[in-house]
């Protein structure tokens, strides 16, 4: 008797919402390896990081935006997706976590804003490998060919390695232009953050509103963290976790234990 | 000459929104010891984790809750509120954030879907000594009496010892009963994680919605962990970073470079 082998399971999402490129890009390469489940944001939820729905209710609509494949839209967060896809709609744990591609970077200390890579961190809570993918150009109408490629070759690693435990990977690509992508590399996170800015406006009543904006800056430029890969033409690839004990000062601390 | 020391400032946030017992608890503290600055939500923010608004406006608006004393309402998440704080309203560096007391528990992996608590690592993200604090009950009238003894001796042991560079305190209280609270404990994150539920229910229409729900489920109950002192009657606090790279797996990932 032949065992026949069932083909795997992959879900995705993002969040920039279910009618983006970045998605419809990430959909294209993720059903050549697997069957494939989407659940996305209705709406952009972008900078959503970690935040899930507990104050109000969530809607799941079917979506044909991907003709033959089961997709819905989500009114919450991509967290709130990555829940409902596993214990509301596909009952069952997937092969894989996908979510992206999402329109812009989220490399170094973005990981924690990022809607994205928040989505892979919960699948990695539930110990589902789990991948975000971004692309380091933010207009809508920008070119995910390379990106492709990349997550067209990182998939096709995952699904025929073993993750280690309650680690997802945070993928980055460079925008495209005439040089292309040197190749890949595995990184650390690089020491960068936003420097703040807010634009203060006035609306038509006189009373002020604020946009918040601002610059990255890299503050530590080590060869090997993934705003240096990313800087120098290469893909980024840097494995993460969720335990934010800051181990190195446990003792440093007991001062205040009574 | 003698030099007139100037006394510190203290930035106090939360997500339960500024008209919560909790917050108010915690202003009651801080201002024995310090200048005080409010700016919290102005509606329930639970599980906001660590969101930015990028797609909407924000309005700061003046708040009367806490007299004498400069307050703020916010349209925005607890991360926009620590923003707005720094680059909008004080224009400085306070010498402590402070979020909370949080109506209910953030031990664990919470610390990730947590707006008290991510509003601390925004601080740390900006090099400023930040604490979040949360009381294990969950009530409106939760007693904050034994969580404000807690958070007087912390802050003043963090008011008068430098915090390492770029990381925050994750402090609960286990809720008011007969046995006073035994202590406190510095201790790591627990491996500890949510098992989800989903109530399908429908509305007037006949159309599902869900509500999120679920357990909590301890998985690791180490003595050295947060969840193991709370259940045991200590307070517990977790020191905490935002690198999240999986330094342990980097070599493991090598596979992928090319």
């Amino acid at each position: 008797m032949s065992v026949q082998q069932s083909s795997p399971l992959i879900f995705i999402t993002n969040d920039d919402g279910i009618s983006s490129k970045g998605i419809a890009s990430l959909v294209e390469v993720a059903k050549s390896f697997a069957e494939v489940v989407i659940i996305a944001p209705d709406k952009p939820q972008s900078g959503m990081g970690h935040a899930i729905t507990v104050n109000s209710i969530l809607r799941l609509n079917e979506c044909d935006f991907f003709p033959g494949l089961t997709a819905f839209s989500c009114s919450g967060t991509p967290v709130d997706c990555v829940k409902l896809g596993i214990y509301e709609v596909m009952h069952r744990k997937p092969d894989l976590i996908i979510s992206g591609i999402n329109h812009g970077e989220n490399s170094s200390t973005n990981v924690l804003y990022s809607g994205t890579m928040s989505a892979a961190v919960e699948g990695a809570m539930e110990n589902i490998p789990s991948i975000g993918f971004s692309l380091a150009d933010y207009h809508a109408d920008a070119d995910f060919s390379e990106a492709q490629d990349i997550a067209s070759k990182i998939i096709s690693i995952a699904l025929e390695n073993r993750f280690p435990d309650h680690v997802c990977l945070n993928v980055n690509v460079p925008k495209k232009s005439d040089i292309p992508v040197k190749g890949i590399r595995v990184c650390k996170q690089a020491h960068a953050f936003w420097e703040d800015r807010f634009e203060k406006r006035f609306d038509q009543f006189g009373k002020p509103y604020y946009w918040l904006t601002g610059e990255f800056k890299n503050e530590e430029n080590t060869a090997d963290s993934d705003l240096y890969a990313l800087q120098n033409g290469f893909a980024s690839v840097v494995p993460i976790q969720f335990d934010m004990t800051a181990y190195q000062h446990l003792e440093y601390f007991k001062k205040y234990n009574s």
